[in-house]
This record gives C-alpha cells, structure tokens and sequence, in this order.
C-alpha cells in the first residue's frame, strides 16, 4: 500500500516542513498540497534530512486533484469536527481501526489521508469525499492537535502495516533456549543441593521472573555463563577437597 | 496509572511548547524539564492552550530527581541510539508493547518515560536508569524524529490505556439490529419476487457488503425505513391495480 499524505490549505510552512519529516521517519514519501503556504525556508529548517520530500511534492488546486487514482480516501477530524458534523452520519474510526480496514490493500494501491487546515479542519464538502472519517481519540479538554502532530500519529500507526514494527521481539530468546536454560537451572539447583521440597515452587518462580523479563537470547547466554562459572568453582573447590583429603 | 513526561536538556522552546500541546491533548499533565532551554513567548505560543501544562511544569537539574516516585522508568531512543548503545544490552520495546508491559499499574502509580536531548538523544548514563527501553519503529533512511512528534506517537499510544480509545465503535450497530435486517432484506426479496435460485448467493453477497461497511444503528434504521418505503409503495401499487381492475 502507497500512503498518500494530503494536507488542505496549510496555512504554516513550518507544519509543512514538519509532516515532510514524518513522511520521511515512517518509510513514505507521497506529500499532496492543496493550495498551500508559501514554502520558504522555515519549511526547509523543520523538514531537516526530509528536503526530498518536500521538494518532490505535488501542489494541486483541488481536493479532487489531490485524491486521484487512489483507492480508499480517509478524512482526519478531531472529535470537536466529529460532533460539528454529526449529519455527515459516518461511523468514525481510530487510526488503529483504519489500519485494520486497509490492511487488504494491494502494494501499489493508494490509500489517501486529508488533513484538513489548521484553523477550520477538514470542511463538510471535503469530508464528503471521504470513504472513511479518522479521529484520533484524544482528551476533551483539549481534543484539536497540531497538523504535523496528529500526521505523525496517523503514520506511525499505518505504517506498521508495512513492516516497519518493532524490531525489539526479533532478538528475544527463543522458546528452546529458554527452555535449555530452566534445565540448566533445575541441574545447577540439584548441584548446589537445594532442598527438594523447595525446588518446584522455586522452579516456578523463577519462570515466572524470567518470563515477565522477556530475556533475549544473548542474555540467556550469558544467564548460562554465570551458571557454568559457578559450576566450575563448585568443580574446582571439590577437587582441591578431594586433593587436601588425600594430604 | 499517571504517565510523566520527562524532557532531558531539550534545547529549543518551540519543542517544550509543543511537548505541553501533546501532553494535554492525550490528557496527561505532568511534565518534568531536566536543565531546559529557557522558555519564552516562543514555547508559549506553540504549546497554545495547554499553557497550564506548561506553566505547571517541574524544572529539575537531574534524571534522578526527575524520576522520583516512579514505579516504570521508560527510556526513548531512535534506531540509531540503539546501534549505538547495543551493549547496553537491553531489549528494546515498540510503544505498543511499552502499553502492555505497563497495563497493570495501579491508578496513582507513575510511568516515566524519558526523552533525549535533541542533538543527542538519551546518553548512555541515563539509558541506565531506564526499566524499559523503547523505540519507535522508523525507517532507516531517516529515523529520527523530532523531539514533540516523538512524545506525540508514545502518549497516543499509552493513552489508550485509560480509556481515551476511539468512541466511533459504540455507534455501530447490534447483531440483533444487523439481523433484522437481513431477515427484512429476505422477505423483501420475496415480496418483490425474486428468483429463489438466485436468493441464497445474494442474501450471501449483501451480508459480505453490509458486513464489511460496519453499519451503524442509524444507518440499518435507514435502511429498513428503504424497505418499508418500497414495501408501502409495492402495497399501494398493488392496491391501485385491484381497485383498477375492478373498475
């Protein structure tokens, strides 16, 4: 799926500037302007490394223009447009319900997101070409973001559908090394002859620790590696025993 | 659970004012500076209406003193701080999985979360300090975010947590509403004598169309009052035809 980020007559080039840079920060590129600010250097500053994306966008004169060829066209609104445009009758989602209803779109079809300008919002007419309403939840004291804000929010959350997720669960242990782990534990228990009507409920509880920690497999390595360590004193203070015994 | 944001030698107001716009759309309050940039007209402006946040906020000279009374320390770090602090070790979590680490905090209890300076980012000595690292998924080409927008997509994020979620799924319609329909769809069908070979696989189609556009209760209330409407009018045809074929 392509993302197309279309802002309607932004009226600050440093938001301008500042959704180039998200567009940048989560993997997309598309920026549609509708009848925009002047983009001058202020633009330039906030977008920082995202200059390309801000000079290869496309300045339209119509909301229409600006959705051509896509596929599914969402309409951003905070919850005050929500309750100001009750009679559009559209069942609103979070960005994280869009993720869900676009997540079946083929690699090249374009899914565009409206942000309306930063004083009125998206209007009745351009809400109108929306097949779906996007609302971020946020608190009702003070429900309206700023552009960029509410841009950064929408894009982290339909990006993850491109695979940008984390990478943090890529390195955690697997379920084997784990498990070789817990055996290794339950020998070395045996080893230092812990008590064996204790063993069980403490086997558990270090599950339970260990799992709540979510170990990588680099740190059950090196939970291994004290444990063969201590093996290894426990080895070596025995033969020295053995060794003193036998004078 | 309370969610602090802490700002690590931030350098530039613009960013403090507009951490205070994001802290209260998302219904948060507390805001913690570590040895800030000063803040003038320029972080008033940006933060617009959430100056109670920032007027309210704590101005502190360390982590330490930052992180007081918290139960989770979370840290934030873009890709690139984690390459470059790997032998920290840590398993980095995405927003989403900071939310479910943190679910069960108790009401009053309180989740920091950290965030770098902006030519910096986090150092390795208050990485140190953090329960939690997190990392929000970005593109390599250009993963790091602006300071506020950073903040933005981690309240959005753990906001939900209590409770800010989308309200737009409350309108959707019951199952018994949708299958009222369905049931009224199927006697229209008949009374407007549609071929029954034909009536399974379109009862089947519709359900799909229906199923997917996840109706509201007002829009299946409009729906029916379509069937009525063309039933009435099918009976009020009907009833002239009679009346003319009796003369």
């Amino acid at each position: 799926m392509e993302i197309r980020t279309i802002l309607v007559e932004p009226k600050l080039e440093e938001n301008i500037g500042a959704v180039a840079r998200v567009i940048k920060n989560f993997g997309c590129s598309e920026l549609y302007l509708v009848k925009p600010a002047n983009i001058g250097e202020k633009a330039k500053a906030v977008a920082s490394h995202a200059y390309d994306v801000l000079s290869g966008c496309e300045i339209v004169d119509s909301v229409e223009e600006a959705i051509k060829n896509s596929v599914i066209v969402a309409g951003t609104t905070s919850r005050h447009g929500i309750s100001a445009n009750k009679h559009l009758r559209m069942p609103f989602f979070s960005p994280r319900q869009l993720k869900e209803k676009v997540k079946g779109l083929g690699k090249s079809e374009i899914l565009s997101v409206l942000f309306g300008s930063e004083d009125t919002g998206l209007k009745r007419e351009e809400l109108m070409l929306c097949d779906i309403v996007v609302c971020i939840p946020t608190s009702s004291e003070y429900p309206v973001m700023n552009l960029s804000h509410a841009v950064a929010v929408v894009l982290y959350e339909l990006s993850e559908v491109e695979g940008a997720a984390a990478s943090g669960t890529e390195k955690l242990a697997s379920v084997e090394a784990k498990e070789r782990l817990f055996m290794h534990v339950k020998t070395f228990l045996d080893e230092i002859g812990y008590k064996e009507h204790k063993k069980e409920k403490t086997m558990l509880m270090l599950q339970r620790i260990l799992g709540r920690a979510e170990l990588t497999g680099r740190e059950v390595q090196t939970l291994r590696g004290i444990l063969r360590k201590a093996e290894w004193k426990i080895g070596d203070v025995r033969t020295r025993n053995w060794l003193k015994e036998q004078g």
